[in-house]
């Protein structure tokens, strides 16, 4: 039998001691069954772990599988990191149940020697990509796996703009912000601005405007297929800006515009068997804890 | 060049001197343009316009296009009506722009005039099916354009059910109702419980809990695919009832379970090219107008 | 020094093996004190706790405590019984803690002794009382602690019914209802169909619209000493009715109205000293356990 | 017969063209009924209407009533620019109907004679009055007629901030910011936010989570006479800030405070008779202008 994975990388969260005790604690698994280790450099794995550590995209160049230990955020930003080559992911959480790191301490051992032996769940999910014009100008295009936001800057009381969906005209929104996210997305920022949750197999964009100051704004779901448009207008005492994933922010003036659509590439996880989104649904969103006029 | 409708049926909202009077005038221009002419029994056409009465399944077995009367409520009847021959539909609305009547009386002759060329937008939209399950019988399903809504009855404070999507189980809601909308149904009922409106494109259900005792319970959109179960639990101080697009109803007990999706047969509308779902989606709810604190 | 209850009643959510246990517990602590003890003839109270049980009428005549055992369901029907006197009501919760029933089983023997020496906090809530006036003639008023609801009734999509605040016109609305609740009405059936929550020392009304068919329809808090007319106008499909804390119920027909203002009377809730209702307000919504982001 | 109104200020939306000839208009209409009448610097009233122009501070000190022109927007600097004297405000707005801003060009002339014989109706609104605690150092109190709203700064995804009322800790929010409104605020940024409309009548004050990520938080109504404070936690990413009115910002680091209370002044408008509070509402957030699903 030839192993599903032959060449696995650790990354985590950066200056946080139980991530690193975690992190050493899988490297030694993983030397016991044979599998190649390499550490990101900014894990701080002790040299007694005999795991050579690399920068991380050297990381991403050489191993098949990402074991990332922390919270969805930090497996968001190794999916960043890891972008250029589909390595699929596997997130360990040491806190609260994620929605992406959904190993929990007490399964680790067990759940990363079943995936060793190729017992897993894989699953593929959508990306956005999306780039402004800037004064006319196309700036770099950049990926998000979550969502990617315009919002109004510092200072401003709310922006005024216009989104389209391929080229047609939906509608001029006054709000602090439009949120475009996808299916893995529709529980993180866009869920807090009252959007719907979509199931993370589905090819679909959900616009969520933030705070809209016409009481009728409501999220819309599209085709995954669909190309946004956002075009400032006025930024009321103050620019606006726009995020990707909450991980890099461009500064946005009235005439610029975002293009989004889904990415072509996809970004792969890996799940211990018996995966069940419903349920970490459920844990996450506190469903089923008795409701408050019981 | 072959004419794209020979025989066109014609229906509406009955006991209407309006709509019987829009139909009489749309049946000379369809006589003057060499259309075979059928009207609803229940529109009362006067005996002068020529139009052959027949009662509505008649109607719809004879008829390859239905020109219907009326508000979205008038064409959600006339799709029940006409659903066991997939013909094409078209609204022609009278008071406000509905998102399915929507030819205008000030553009309906000329509407009509180019659809009989073939000059038209053709759309399908998905169809709900769903029956209940009552003390373990089968009963028998029936389909639904906007939504299947499983919801208190009178007497009751809220019902418990519980919730699977493909077998997986969702939640256990306590609410007054759950919503499984298509997404031509995101616009109706759904909306009102807070819901998002899903681009009727889109091969998707949404689940739409409706005053759900716990703050968490939020709608979620699913794949088109998906099959939906809901049973109940206990209904405080009543009984629960499944409607059909609030046109069908049948009650249910505890214990009982109502299953529901995708219909296996589509339903076809028929627009005036030029067609805007954005454009709709504005007027209806009031996008654009100024918001509350301009 | 007197004793600040000499006479104190027991109730509780009937045909509850654990409520009754309890209560014959707080029974057995109640004589120790030397305090009177009679018991709600429905509790079935064995015999050999040597409580004397009266009718829940005869009850609140002689008591001027009243201890209940269940959960804010309980409590709420207790308050409904005892309405006729104004006595002080204490809420003991078995399962989880309740917005009234703030009293845990943990607690429960300390918190009751230290009200026996006087020591506890004590609490005014506003009611609300309200009639229908159907087919022109007044019904009898009755008294709500949490809300009055004006509801659809079964078969009915939705009703129609135009609102007055101080007999200036509010709104036409087109919902599956409305609920007037008082502050503490704000935590139960309001909160699910999206108000606000209002402090219980607040003197205010809240008007929430269930189901909206509008968009811009919100909540809406006036001055408790507002007077407050609902008219039904069509019912489509089906009747509405009224309920109070949705233990009593009329029908409702078009033209028929309800009127609903502050209570003369309001209601006395004892507490534990210390009683703190943000934290029952943070133990009730799960606020601070992490966020669906983290 | 004493005139109610002997000296008039006039104030307004700066270079705009239109509110300069609606001043001028106004000033010839208050000079010929012998009001004496000054104009604010900034309006660039002509020198041909005869008004001798002020600075604003000392318009403030010179007129017993102002007259803004502008939308809601404009009258609220004007409330700041006179908050120094408790003079009596109206608003004249040019477009769209304000709340604030309440009369109409098509009403102007016979308004503004019937309050110029007293023929009115006078309103009293609440003001907040907070102050930031930087760095431990007491910043200066400032006013505010709509609200107080702490928000996270440029870059930063979301702020954490406890909140206490009276001294007793509400909860821990995660969110984009929160709102601290009174009922004048309450349809201004609180209503994009999710809250409820407060009649501005009442003595209340609201708190409106901005994008909480826990679901079960919501906006809640307490007591005018209540002291809120806010304390700044960690603002992932970048800093907070805090606005009165939206109109001056201030900065907030971790660890920073602010204390918010009804100010003792309040602010005295000037409506024509007959004012409706209920017909400006059904205005603004567009009620009975037909629902989604009609």
């Amino acid at each position: 039998m030839t192993k599903p994975f032959s060449t696995v990388g650790l990354m985590g969260r950066i200056a946080d001691p139980q991530v690193t005790e975690m992190a050493a604690r899988l490297a030694k698994q993983l030397q016991g069954a044979k599998v190649e280790v390499y550490g990101d450099e900014a894990l701080g794995l002790p040299v007694t772990t005999g795991v050579q550590v690399l920068p991380d995209k050297a990381l991403a160049a050489k191993a098949d599988l990402m074991i990332v230990v922390g919270g969805d955020g930090t497996l968001l930003k190794a999916a960043h990191l890891i972008s250029a080559r589909p390595i699929p992911l596997v997130g360990v959480n040491l806190g609260r149940l994620g929605f992406l790191a959904d190993i929990t301490p007490e399964q680790v051992q067990d759940d990363i020697a079943a995936m060793l032996k190729g017992d897993y769940t894989q699953e593929d999910r959508m990306l956005l990509q999306a780039h402004a014009q800037c004064a006319g100008k196309d700036e770099k295009a950049r990926t998000a796996l979550n969502d990617v936001v315009v919002h109004k800057s510092d200072g401003g009381r709310l922006i005024e703009f216009e989104t389209f969906v391929d080229g047609h005209f939906l509608c001029a929104y006054r709000a602090d912000g439009i949120v475009i996210a996808t299916p893995t997305g529709s529980t993180a920022y866009a869920l807090s601005g009252g959007g719907p949750i979509v199931h993370p197999s589905m090819d679909a964009i959900t616009l969520v405007p933030i705070c809209p100051h016409t009481l009728g704004d409501r999220p819309l779901v599209v085709a995954g297929a669909s190309r946004i448009e956002v075009r400032v207008g006025d930024a009321h005492g103050g620019s606006a800006q726009v995020t990707w994933d909450g991980q890099h922010a461009e500064t946005l003036n009235a005439g610029d515009r975002v293009s989004a659509q889904r990415a072509e590439k996809r970004i792969t996880f890996i799940h211990p068997r018996g995966y069940d989104y419903y349920k970490i649904l459920r844990s996450k969103l506190h469903w089923g804890r008795g409701g408050h006029s019981s």
